[in-house]
């Protein structure tokens, strides 16, 4: 059974989408069927590494997701690493799956090892991610945040800095805090995972490619078993004609 | 030393404006002078009841907070018991404080007695206010939720079943689940506090009052002893050519 | 890829086995091959409500966990809600994936809602199910246990007396403990997660198809990405030599 | 509208008591009339180091409580980081406000930055102060104590020692443990925050001032909103009689 | 080798004395040499309900612990279930053992059970005690308090209507609540123990022998292993020329 | 009133036996008999280093657990740091007293001072040792673990060395992780901790000691009291038919 996922990478440039598509193509179930997408070029931010970016681009992001469901795919994936308006876009679709980064990673971290570090580009970026941690249960998992000191558009700038970087990095969280499971923090830090992986003895979760092989699963037990995002409490949709009145989803202004 | 405040009501109608500004009159300090904005009728949601209205409106926020900081307020108050975007509108402020509803209401509840119960208007809100209430440290304090199935247009329609509803639940909070605080969880929940607590003998924490003299408060120590929001590690601003290049502040598309 | 699976079901009665078998055959991606083991009959425990029962038959569990990866099986899943033995079954295994019921369930539940009720059979259930959901990480998200006051061996006498005590029990988890998740506490319940939960209109998680996916789940990353159990710290192999000194395999005796 | 407070320094020294007053006068609200009590010199601990000085003061700490509301104070502070007897002085009131430096420091320290670092005399300290960041429900905030190695009466003893001090800790907080707000953890540590803070960039509460601010705040709130401490469960006033038997506040012998 | 420990009762009243001797007697191992005290009657608080009541008695019970080290006593119980003042007492001690009647209930409870509940005299009581077992690491354990809406003085007025009040809130707390084990959170909640625990099957700690077994035991291992508790941080004592200046163990006007 | 203790070194190897006799015999009560049961040499592990060789020891330690108190005895302790099976063996028991080291030391620790470190042989410990801290309550209390890089039986080849190891580790936990008492995480780190601790001027509890003092007490307690393990919840016994039928108790084959 077909498996149509989106890969939302919510940037306001589509610097990465071909690598992603690479990598998405390259590790894939047969049945899977991936799109990138990204925003318009020169109408907004190009990384998210502050909460105020993330903020501005949140409404086109869900018009995105919503557009996806209405477009036929089974899954879309928020593709930042702070899990940009989960709940909002869990609200917004009746029945495709939607997950992010840091849930993804998390869940497959914890399922893999003991307790995992998680490496990010900046100290800026540790306070939101820790109370996400925390919010997805993972707190007295959390062996420790590195901070590689690069920006989301420096990890693809020298590929061997990088890895010297998040080697050093790991190998601290790994002998000093006692990690077994690596994460990197940010989707752009892509094409490291599994040559480091190999070096370091421990697995090493990729941020764009654990939400998307998620996603995979989470469409699978949907479409087998009917295990689907709640629509009780939190991720109750809001009723059609508010939503219309709302404007919810134009464009225009807002 | 004058403290000049605004007050943000992030919905799409200014329906609410009239009695939040008179409220705030009656309970200001002397030197306090304060303003309402709500975002333009018609073209939005009227109510943040769901995740997905409150996301659709942070722009507007933030950039109403933003210009609020330019126009020469010392406090913007983020008018919803969610705290949208709380971290967001501290780093686009570079000495403004901002504060919301439930910040200011549990900071000051948890200081008033030992455990607090939140009456919301619906179920739905709970889950993402329980994240909140966790986030900020209270999670031991928090005696229950308790829902008065109402939504956030309803509770002025008829006081006095309003009000009949809330000496319920609160009744209940205070005899089955220990509290001895009650929290309004809507700043639309106006009206109430005042006659309520006489009644219960308890504290009722007013979800727009509380942040209002919690910002007064911040000011108060901002002007004084320059204690403000730390821009170190989380509320750190963004670099001032981004934000430029990426047309955050900007009105258009988005 | 092919994925070898087989799920264990650590008792000493193949009673369950073909029903397992007919599950997971109609659940399965098209590329999974799977067998379903039990213990020999007679020999011991034909449930594990006991952590003695449980205790008891964690060697036989062991080898057959050792003996799966030998034959070239890609996962196992031992089949025990109390997920017996799980950081032991890691440990003796090299490459082979091994999950388990209250793991994989959790994992997802917390994926799909917001907070989950886990319906057990028995009280006595609860202190050791509380304690793998506080391990996993998920305590903040548990609503409440309910018990169906039914043992292992009486969910599949009478399907319409456990399905009216499963809906009782997920109503009141759903309406009085704020549930929007409902998670089945053994393995047995199984064949009535489809109907209740299109009834109850929240997912309802089996526990054996749970692992089952969940199992296909991590072949799949490991296959793809080589993501699989870290063997750094917790889930270390004994050293070869000493196995074979210990006769840690062998069945005699012990 | 005026707002009385007493600053209750209990030690039985005046020696820091002018210097106290100097601050208060310097950052008080102009409607705010502030006086600083002290105990008996030479009839009891000059500083609470100790747990058993800071219990022993305890009683002429209540009494002195008592007699302040007696005397018009709307509010009272305990002029101790160990916030001693704060339930207990709670109760004895009827109208006033209490309120100590933890409690208040606390508060304004998470409402100001993501996590602070405390900055105490001693290691002996830590313990007890742990305790209470526990307690108010900051644990999760507190990013690390730090010890300076100096006893209450060594602060003012070389302040270019103790700034150098001061300043070595705090930047080892916010470099090495993530700390964007620094807490100075008793209150003999006065005069030092307002240079610290320009020096180091990120807020620097002071111990003294910061129960001063919030005690102003909370007569505001309790002048103009009626909030005020909850006597309907932990801080419930004893019954007249029972007081008056007891010989509750008398000093002679007890 | 003999056990010297005193059991301080630190009410102003002598009433409850014979009968904690008469039990201690009855349950003391045969090397125990018991000796009840308590403080002068008509002179403080027959009852310590309220946090002002045992904050009164405080300095009288740190002098009481101070003299019974002096006076060759091994072990000294603090006779009420706040535990008032526990770490004072551990600092002014040298060598000889302190304990109280929750951390010794709570320990005991939590060997013997999965979970349990208290027995409180009053609803006012439980957020004082609810702290402590939090700070004790109980929280998890802990299934409900349950209030019999008694004072300190009643519970041995009517012998059958206190036992009719404990068994039916106990009751409730192993039914509705989960509890295994109960704890009677009052010292003189004596007498009732043994029959209810016979009836109710399941353990009934009573909160004077608690800490009474407790302190034998403690006082064991100092004796035979010098397991004591460490001066090293928390329970340092203050220097004893300190101790001599600020007149700390004399009762003379404090 | 004699109490009869059996302490299970749950090896395959009496090379322990002597010294922990011995040392039983230094410290035990008078009234105290001991016996050291361990199992068949050269049939299975001389060491519960991993997981898997815990849970293959784990039906004979069942086996003498319920042989032990057929036999008479009133206690039985589960001689190895990680607990093995002490649910299991508390059902299995009727009567008998079931107690292990990680439960009886970190009970006497945090009885004794504020926060402890343990010591452990290897890191690969550190991880199911740190679920049981949690499990116990004693999370926020441990200070920190540490590894000396010695296995079970390295400890007692060369006394100098691991006595230089213990000391090295134990400082920095008290100087750097601020623990005050030490506990070592080993049965078989006996013999140091009686020098060790007046040489660190801090309680060191040894990993045998601590629990076979324990069970003299939990013995203590249910002899004069009647207060041992609840059998309500978590620790019920499975019936005894069942056990029957299970060939339960049985050693061939299973």
């Amino acid at each position: 059974m077909t498996k149509k996922i989106l890969f939302i990478n919510p940037l306001h440039t589509e610097v990465f989408d071909e690598e992603f598509r690479a990598q998405f193509e390259r590790y894939k179930s047969p049945d899977t069927v991936v799109d990138i997408v990204s925003f318009a070029s020169g109408e907004g931010p190009i990384h998210l590494e502050y909460n105020c970016y993330e903020a501005m681009v949140i409404p086109e992001l869900i018009r995105t997701v919503k557009k996806a469901e209405e477009d036929g795919y089974d899954a879309a994936i928020i593709g930042c690493f702070y899990d940009p308006a989960l709940r909002a876009c869990r609200e917004v679709t009746e029945k495709m799956v939607v997950t992010a980064p840091a849930e993804a990673a998390l869940h497959i971290a914890t399922t893999l090892g003991e307790s995992f570090s998680i490496l990010v580009g900046r100290k800026k970026w540790i306070p939101e991610m820790k109370e996400n941690v925390h919010k997805y249960g993972f707190g007295d998992k959390l062996a420790s945040f590195k901070s590689l000191d690069l920006g989301v558009h420096d990890f693809q700038k020298d590929h061997e800095e990088t890895k010297r970087r998040i080697r050093k990095a790991a190998n601290e969280a790994i002998e000093k805090d006692g990690a077994d499971v690596i994460v990197l923090g940010c989707t752009a830090e892509f094409g490291f995972f599994e040559s480091l992986q190999q070096e370091l003895g421990v697995p090493v979760i990729d941020a764009s490619l654990s939400p998307f092989k998620y996603a995979e699963f989470l469409v699978e037990v949907k479409q087998k078993l009917s295990w689907t995002h709640s629509k009780k409490v939190g991720y109750q949709s809001p009723p059609v004609h508010e939503v219309k009145d709302f404007k919810l989803f134009e464009t225009t202004k807002i």
